[in-house]
């Protein structure tokens, strides 16, 4: 056997405000990182110079330590397939960006490119809760709600390289429109940081129970507020957790008759709410699945520090390139 | 390379009244086929003989053909991974029935089961409407809603076998009570030839206008004559296939977001009622995707003939046992 312990791999998160970089070992030590401004380069292939300034200096300073096999990068709208950037609305660049092809021209190494929630999932697998595991989906509930699906030991990308949209699944018929989709309904609506927001004010406005959020300008409630009330005994606030959820636990049991996972990971901003927020989901979630499945799924949380996570899942991409 | 083109594969498909069986080659021609009553044995070991005195015969006509590489057997409930029946709630055989173990030391081959819509989408992959598909759903409407889910060119088995059970997601939170799940909302509770007796009853209950279906004693509607009463213009009955076909659009729209499938492949009486449930399907599947996701994917007929369809599925799951 080759000893691969020495090889490095090269994680890129690149998000609508900042990218996030970094170099990182077969173990998922990360040697080096650093960030830089997406949205300084309207152009990509000024965005391509500017990571290639941050990057080789690092490359070079681990040299004599192991050769870099590959770039992983995970991004919004990332196709696997064809490498590719299609239509991101976060993005400054517009139609579809060859972001592999600029990538490897650029640095002469090989890269390989996803989605971001689909990162996590390898990355989870590669170093995180889902280790060893050949069944999981990765769920990511932060400002958006997004899904990385593994069966088989395999990330399923589909037809096309864009599976595991869950966050767009709808979940309520005829409910909540989405403010980007336009779609009735969609998990997102009601379960990112976004939903919450808006479920809080929806229950401010149908009840009359008093509330700590009524001091605030209706404008100015966020998830931390919500959340910081819920643990202070805010009915209203509290509410707004069950109601999450809910939502969240009957759409993972969906998840669940599809795929049945050994687990589902969890990460994002609003499982910080823990118990808050995973009573009611997993309740719900049992509630809604045929006995075969109940009392089967572990549902856990990621156990990816989360300020290195996007990097970490970007990076261990690289492992599975093939050359 | 050895010439696989006269090894033989039995294919078995097990239901509650009738067992099929048949020899298929690898072409996906029955050689002969035949079927006995599983009623007709309340004991398993009883159902294993009937099955080798009825095969036996036929194996033996074809020995100078070529070699019967083994058993593929779909059954309700049937387990991939353990080769067992699990508590199957329509067979007369209670508990956990080592099914696999039982035909292979009665037949001396070895024997692979699957549930019997995991086995109709093997079939459709191997000699039907999915050749050469590595991305696809198989949804079976009928009596109930059967899937088989296919990634990555693999059938997803899940972590504990159970993997697709789409007939049993919640389409409609609190809606139509399951008569057997008692789970509120599933896609069968509306979708399968009962579900649509049960919508049809419905809409007569609510509606004043006027229909043939009136004349019926509502306990003797089945889902041929509300078929029949649309064809023949209806308004009651095409209503039924309408809302049926919303339903069923809608949750293909959350299958297609899941894996991005290259095509969904339809078996089962329900869809001969063609266009009438087709078109609603089609459209409302349409409007709940993600734009990524519009006018990519194909909605096919399964190209089985459906008296075989449950065979030829079966005998495929052979070409992948590992020897």
């Amino acid at each position: 056997m080759i000893d691969l312990s020495n090889e490095f791999a090269v994680g890129i998160d690149i998000g609508g405000t900042n990218t996030k970089y970094g170099l990182v070992n077969h173990r998922g030590e990360i040697m080096e990182k650093g960030e830089l401004r997406t949205d300084a380069h309207p152009q990509i292939e000024s965005f391509i110079d500017a990571l290639y300034e941050a990057l080789e200096p690092i490359i070079k300073r681990h040299e004599a330590d192991g050769k870099v096999k590959g770039i992983g990068i995970g991004a919004p709208n990332g196709n696997f397939y064809t490498g590719t950037i299609d239509y991101a609305p976060n993005l400054l660049w517009r139609g579809i960006i060859p972001l592999a092809k600029l990538v490897t021209e650029k640095f002469n190494l090989p890269a390989a490119l996803t989605n971001d929630a689909n990162a996590a999932a390898v990355g989870e697998m590669n170093y995180g809760a889902a280790r060893g595991m050949r069944d999981f989906i990765m769920i990511t509930l932060g400002t958006g709600v997004g899904s990385g699906i593994v069966a088989n030991g395999q990330l399923i990308y589909g037809h096309d390289g864009f599976a595991g949209e869950l966050g767009h699944t709808i979940i309520r018929p005829g409910g909540r429109k989405h403010w980007s989709t336009d779609l009735d309904g969609s998990l997102e609506a009601y379960c990112s940081a976004t939903g919450i927001v808006l479920t809080a004010k929806e229950l401010l406005e149908q009840s009359k129970e008093d509330s700590t959020l009524r001091k605030l300008n209706p404008d100015d409630i966020t998830s931390k507020e919500i959340y910081e009330c819920a643990v202070n005994g805010d009915k209203i606030a509290q509410e707004v957790y069950r109601f999450t959820g809910q939502i969240l636990g009957e759409a993972l049991a969906n998840f669940v008759m599809f795929s049945s996972p050994e687990a589902i990971v969890l990460f994002g901003g609003v499982i910080k709410a823990g118990d808050l927020i995973m009573e009611p989901t997993r309740e719900h979630m049992e509630k809604n699945l045929l006995p075969i499945f109940q009392d089967k799924v572990k549902l856990v949380f990621s156990e990816l520090k989360e300020a290195d996570a996007a990097i970490l899942g970007a990076s261990a991409l690289v492992w599975d390139i093939r050359e």
